[in-house]
């Protein structure tokens, strides 16, 4: 899957697609530094603000929406879509702008993201605010309300869907075009100088809350954190859906080849290395993978909404008791960690500071309401130690972690140790991926096997049908739990729209005589698969297959990397590429993106990309997507993606007395040789298409019968130049 | 010509090398980042600084070193290593420290960097003070002295030399070693702490003085610039050679392309949209591209020691008016540009901040007595003002050239506009570097012919020799002036040290039975040229030719790259590498530099390089390097060099609206179809070859003919897949 916005990992995703660094940045106020001096706004605040411990906020259910069973794409679509509530939206607005004036609050804008509390890229419905509110129920945006206006942006892939969602009352801000203003701009603009702009600290790190605020400042604006309410949450009250709880589950040792107590330790040697004494992680799958535990709270990604903290003589997961099964306590409690409500991680992180707690945050991750915490409360303790102290604490920079015991906690802002400690894959974990890949090349072999069955039977199918029967062939495979995506199914033009995710309502029939355009992937119960290939059913024009053919050498590229063991992602990415620029083509996303195993489809600290602000190196053990395309606007979409395993080369030299390193496949599925411009291929790359497809026959072949077995024999035959 | 260092571009160039940046920083004291804030630690100085106004100073000369004709190797290296004068090396350093405890100074060390003032790469002898306080010759080097300690830092291209040339009162530091301090580390270590540590501000970059002062801070010591002596110049005294006095000369509209006053009227938009007023140039090649002027101070680069102050109303050149011929008076007087003394550079700036003049000045190439004048003299010119304009002042920020003029000037820091204007070559230029390139290629089918022919022959030639009868065939080519840098000519293991210079004395015979690399270049009236080229006289073995072999098809890959207009050189770094890296190998050095037209044969902005720091989009028009190589130490080097200019591609698409760049190939030399394994490369590869060298005997051979013609016949026959 391609990966437009990562909100899970934005410090790394942002810089993930080509054209639109700009509005993806408006749209989220995420920031590429951390600017950690400023004092928080409000230095008091309660620590009820959740979905626990708030009996004010108690609200009837109208569903529940955790998600352990995958929903097919057409049921995902309707249930996205369908209209949430008998109040208009200018009701809602009116509703919203009540709040404003109130004594409590006083604010004359307030910004809804997207973001859930953990900066997830899936989210459970009852965070989702911003569609709320606005009626926008893209994956990306950001609403702003002010006294007398409301403006929603959103990026390129959701303009024609946010202006059928949007009402009158709403400005649609179509994020990238020239002349749009970003959110801040926008607010400068249309707000008196000096006004307040309020947010909600949770739904927004650090580093992003301290962008929008310095951005505002240039109009004297100030930005106000509302602590203690979410006002669209206030709005949404009863019809709002309760939180997920779907049972928290142990991921079995066999799979996660490391046991959590050895997790733990790791951490603590590094946590002590940088002189912290203690970490709080607030990313879901980091909590996951840590811990050796699966979730259903989020579509997607088997992860449940929680925090944790880790000292050096304790840890506490903060998380609804209720998902906490019998299995899973025993497990927790063999590791020595202990239970804490969700709602109560605030007044943990005041005790922290208090107790003098040198914590490790990362501000990209990290919300806003937990490192204001932090900063507020070590500033009352310097406080409770006499004027000199805090004196001294005023001046300080950011501690580099060296420093400040003397004089009490400041807090070591820096990356999370645990995103690369989870990207380096151990022996298990790769065992796990390339058994799930085999599975799920089987589920592809049925599928594919089946679809051009029917679609030369004549069958009208619909974009939604395919993404529907696929899900089903992928339901039979031991250990399937959920997709990992909504499956990308683009017929034609739509294969165009890099995020195109057909809508039962108006998704177009498969159509035999254009381009098809597949991109899906699933989660099992031992790995996380993600795959693309682009098919025609009839015959393709040489314009289709010359390009298919300039994909497919960039991917073949990337594929056969041999590289020093010190190689930033980015340095590769060009090689995925300039086949396609030799014509003058191009395409406007990144190349790999990093994914869990048997966790989110998409993961850091690694990337594949055209952007040069990522220079995490690539390590050994790692998983990257390889995944060039290329688009033709109104006619056709193609890509082609496995995932691949970072191993060390089998070099005969090691110059500079380093490793190489190499890739090692995991996707084992057929690339249309009918696609194929032989002519533009060396005879290097027609033996690397046909070593791959001599290995997909020895491997998969094993897993599928009948018509599914014979599809694959077919389209693993060698290609032979004319 | 591979480029290590170069101090004329530092802030480029620190990122060139593969494994030396941390060496490379700690010998110059280079910053990457100018912190711009801190003021000069002597508010007051006199401008009699240099060599045309200090009475005081004059000596007498044992040698003019102005070169405008080109030396023999056999004679530079001669010249360069002969001991300078009686007085022993420790004589020196004790007439150095006494002068350590006179009043008007009162230091604790003394540091000498290899600089001259104006970042030079190739300096004139009589600024070679940290060669005469040493005795070591080397290119690069940073000699620090204290009461009781003298210290030279070298990289290790220059170990066995300085090892040799350094007496016992010197400790050699070897810069990259590991557990070897940089300079400023030793100075933080053997001083007491509060130390008085001094330099010549007119031999640091403003930059470079700024790190050396924050680094040497974390000790207490101060930084303590010596505006008024050189230490070493003072004990250097009478045998100092006089500084160089070459003739200027006009460089020819038909080779320059755009007149002066059109530079000029450029220049001053550039200033006026950066809310400037006018610019100090201090790079000697800047100058000279700006004044279309070429001079003969240095060796291999055709400039005159200058500076130049550019306003929006006139132009001043600080230069010693016995360079200027009538011709070059009237060409100066025609664009405008007034003659002031050389050395009444601070004087002029001192002049220019009391009128109020918002200077642009990079920080990276003006140094630090300059810009130190300058802010200076904005302070007093603010304390003229009234106590309000100081104490805003004093809060300033570094202005970003929008604001300030409402306090008085206080500066742009930006780097040169003029260093992209001179990278973007005209038609003119062009046309003048194609031409160059071909009389270069001429005499080197003439030397290679001579060469193979008397090496069979069974001639016992050093590689002296061979570079000293390469300049004789290159003086016959019209147009010739002088070799671009010192003849790299390196026979089986010496063609290993990346930077190796054969000296008279030790050098070695070349070896038919090994591989001989030749990196040399030449300046000629129209242009610069920069060629490698890799042979054995005999049979090579077959893991000698797989290395050629994989250069060789790095070097295709990097001449056949097609790429969005919009691309940065380290983008297209790892095509050049990508076959090595397959079997484990990899250099230690950058892949392509800029090359001046008829300037200096290492100018950025652009680079190709593994390094990331240098993010230049190239343009149309630039010229770069195309340069992989390979390296076994101790046994042979492998490079292979041909100069590219980027042009505009021909491609059927244009995907983004945007140019898509390639390259046009400069250097037309053949490459030794004897090296090449045939069966490591591709159809395509194979044509490229054949393609080349069908080119360079269309080409070439109307220029040459006997005994050349015949080589240059068989050297360009098509390779043939057995």
């Amino acid at each position: 899957m391609q990966l437009l916005q990562s909100p899970a990992m934005r410090p790394l995703y942002l810089s993930y697609c080509f054209s639109s660094s700009r509005y993806l940045a408006t749209i989220t106020f995420s920031s590429s530094s951390s600017n950690l001096l400023p004092r928080p706004i409000l230095p008091t605040f309660r620590t009820n603000h959740g979905f626990n411990s708030t009996p004010s906020r108690s609200r009837l259910s109208i569903r529940n929406c955790s998600s352990i069973s995958a929903k097919p794409s057409s049921e995902l679509r309707r249930k996205k879509g369908s209209p949430d509530s008998s109040e208009s939206d200018d009701t809602k607005l009116r509703a919203l702008r009540q709040l404003f004036s109130k004594p409590a609050i006083g604010i004359d804008a307030y910004v809804i993201p997207s973001q859930d509390a953990h900066q997830s890229e899936f989210i459970a419905e009852c965070y989702m605010r911003r569609g709320f509110i606005s009626g926008f129920t893209g994956s990306a945006g950001t609403a702003v309300v002010t006294k007398d206006k409301a403006a929603l942006w959103t990026d390129g892939r959701y303009f024609l869907q946010a202006e059928k969602q949007l009402n009158s009352s709403w400005t649609l801000m179509r994020a990238g075009n020239v002349g749009v203003p970003t959110a801040s701009e926008w607010l400068n603009d249309v707000l008196a100088p000096g006004a307040k702009v309020a947010i909600d600290p949770f739904l927004f790190s650090f580093d992003a809350a301290e962008e929008l605020k310095d951005d505002i400042a240039k109009k004297n604006h100030e930005l106000v954190y509302l602590y203690d309410v979410n006002l669209v949450d206030e709005i949404w009250k009863y019809s709002r859906p309760d939180p997920p709880n779907a049972p928290i589950r142990v991921h079995e040792l066999k799979y996660a080849g490391v046991d959590v107590a050895s997790k733990l330790s790791s951490l603590r040697s590094q946590l002590a290395g940088a002189g912290c004494s203690a970490i709080v992680v607030s990313m879901l799958d980091e909590i996951a993978w840590l811990l050796n535990l699966r979730g259903g709270d989020v579509p997607h990604s088997p992860v449940m909404y929680a925090y944790l903290v880790v000292t050096m003589d304790d840890s506490k997961l903060f998380v609804d008791s209720s998902k906490v099964t019998p299995q899973v306590l025993i497990h927790l409690k063999n590791a020595g960690v202990e239970l804490r409500p969700y709602g109560s991680i605030l007044s943990e992180i005041e005790s922290l500071a208090f107790k003098g707690t040198e914590l490790w945050l990362d501000p990209s991750s990290i919300n806003a309401a937990i490192v204001n915490t932090y900063k507020a409360a070590c500033e009352k303790h310097l406080e409770g130690l006499g004027s000199e102290g805090t004196g001294k604490s005023k001046n300080r920079e950011v501690s580099n972690g060296s420093s400040g015991q003397s004089w009490g906690p400041s807090g070591v802002y820096r990356a999370s140790p645990i995103s690369l400690a989870k990207a380096v894959k151990n022996a298990s974990e790769l065992e796990g991926m390339r058994n799930a890949h085999l599975r799920d090349a089987a589920a592809l072999a049925q599928f594919w096997a089946w679809l051009e069955d029917v679609i030369h039977e004549g069958a009208k199918l619909t974009e939604v049908d395919v993404s529907d029967k696929l899900l089903e062939f992928r339901k039979k495979q031991d250990g399937f739990i959920d997709t990992s995506f909504d499956t990308i199914s683009g017929s034609g033009a739509n294969g165009a729209i890099i995020h195109y995710t057909p809508e039962p309502e108006n998704c177009s029939i498969v159509d035999p005589k254009k381009l098809f355009l597949l991109d899906s992937g699933a989660q099992y119960i031992d790995g996380t698969t993600d795959i693309t290939r682009t098919v025609h059913f009839g015959e393709p024009t040489a314009h289709e297959k010359e390009c298919f053919t300039r994909v497919l050498q960039g991917h073949i590229a990337l594929d056969e990397a041999v590289f020093p063991g010190t190689t930033v992602g980015f340095v590769l990415d060009a090689f995925a590429r300039s086949f396609l620029w030799k014509i003058g083509l191009d395409y406007r996303h990144g190349t790999g993106h990093g994914v869990g195993a048997a966790l989110n489809v998409h993961e850091g600290p690694q990337s594949i990309s055209f952007r040069h602000g990522n220079t995490t190196p690539l390590q050994k053990g790692m998983i990257v997507s390889n995944e060039p395309g290329y688009y033709e606007d109104h006619a056709f979409g193609i890509r082609i993606e496995n995932l691949l395993h970072v191993k060390e080369a089998n070099t005969p030299y090691r110059f500079g007395g380093i490793s190489y390193l190499a890739f090692e496949k995991l996707t084992f599925v057929p690339i249309q040789n009918k696609m194929v411009e032989v002519s533009l291929l060396s005879d290097a790359e027609i033996n690397w298409l046909n070593d791959y497809h001599a290995q997909v026959w020895e491997k998969v072949s094993p897993l599928v019968e009948g018509s599914a077995s014979q599809w694959l024999w077919d389209n693993t035959r060698p290609l032979v130049r004319q």
